[in-house]
């Protein structure tokens, strides 16, 4: 299974790419950072992000997009353009027919170092470790992303059964076949 | 001048289209209500607002499209699919090369009523008033998209200079041309 990882941010936007290898290990496959122009509008810096991701998905290729789950308690600064980012990676993938699973920072921390509570370091140095990597990548939003792929190919069976929708449900599932249908794009699996 | 006003939401995301006409006069071109729902995952509801939006652009070549500012205070429950959607909206006028303008919803108020403080119902009733309807657009979101495109049709000249970045700077059309040079895609005024 591949997993394209996605921290929203306006300025920057993290995007890391992992598969699954045997024995519950994970492989890096590409990583990077989505920067925009804090001088251009929004509109203008959002429609780079959506271009920039739209080349993610395509070269990559993933089986499921994960994403980090924006709160409004967040930032108040910022959490216009994170969810507003994160809305944009959604819809990247779903007109693609690839399900998007959302996972909460606390879950990413949990699922890369045990704990839910884990400091920004923790986090990165465990990424590093997992992937084999000899540093942690940077900046902190590649290793943020790279976290969430990982997070998701780690997350405990049933763990998000309902509430978390990571998977479609069989009406989605006939729903986004409908509609894309008559464009000859994948249905989701 | 016409003005495609995005009244956004993920429940029902309001769309008005209006023209501006001699004297200060306003008409009104089109205006609905784009409905998603709420038993679909997110991304696929941010996905039918894309393609719907989509629909609307490309049947009224709008000038502008004015979408209602969100702030992180508004209501927490909602404010993140609305946000997303007002992002959705930007990044559909982005890629056509469409400036997008952003109104508070006291400024539409005020542009509409004279007063920042107006009510719903006060607000409703002036736009069918302006736009010459017998009763208000049904429902509330449709009347408030139209009265985004009024807003910015009537808005006061030098009212909207700097952060509100209304219009495209050279260096934004620049880039948006330069970005779209090669879609073949019509670049921005």
């Amino acid at each position: 299974m591949r997993v394209l990882g996605v921290d929203p941010g306006l300025t920057r936007c993290g995007v890391g790419v992992v598969d699954s290898a045997r024995g519950r290990r994970a492989e890096l496959v590409a990583v990077g950072v989505i920067r925009t122009d804090p001088e251009l509008s929004v509109d203008l810096r959002l429609l780079r992000i959506a271009e920039r991701l739209d080349a993610w998905f395509d070269e990559h290729v993933p089986d499921v997009v994960a994403v980090e789950r924006v709160f409004a308690q967040h930032n108040v600064g910022t959490v216009m353009g994170t969810a507003q980012a994160a809305g944009i990676a959604m819809v990247g993938a779903a007109k693609r027919g690839v399900p998007v699973a959302l996972h909460t920072p606390s879950e990413v921390k949990a699922a890369v170092t045990g704990s839910g509570r884990a400091g920004k370091e923790q986090v990165q140095r465990m990424v590093a470790g997992i992937l084999g990597l000899a540093e942690p990548p940077k900046p902190a939003d590649a290793a943020d992303a790279l976290a969430l792929a990982i997070c998701h190919l780690w997350r405990p069976a049933g763990a998000l059964q309902g509430g978390e929708r990571h998977e479609l449900t069989a009406a989605q599932r006939a729903w986004a076949a409908a509609e894309h249908a008559a464009k000859g794009r994948r249905a989701p699996r």
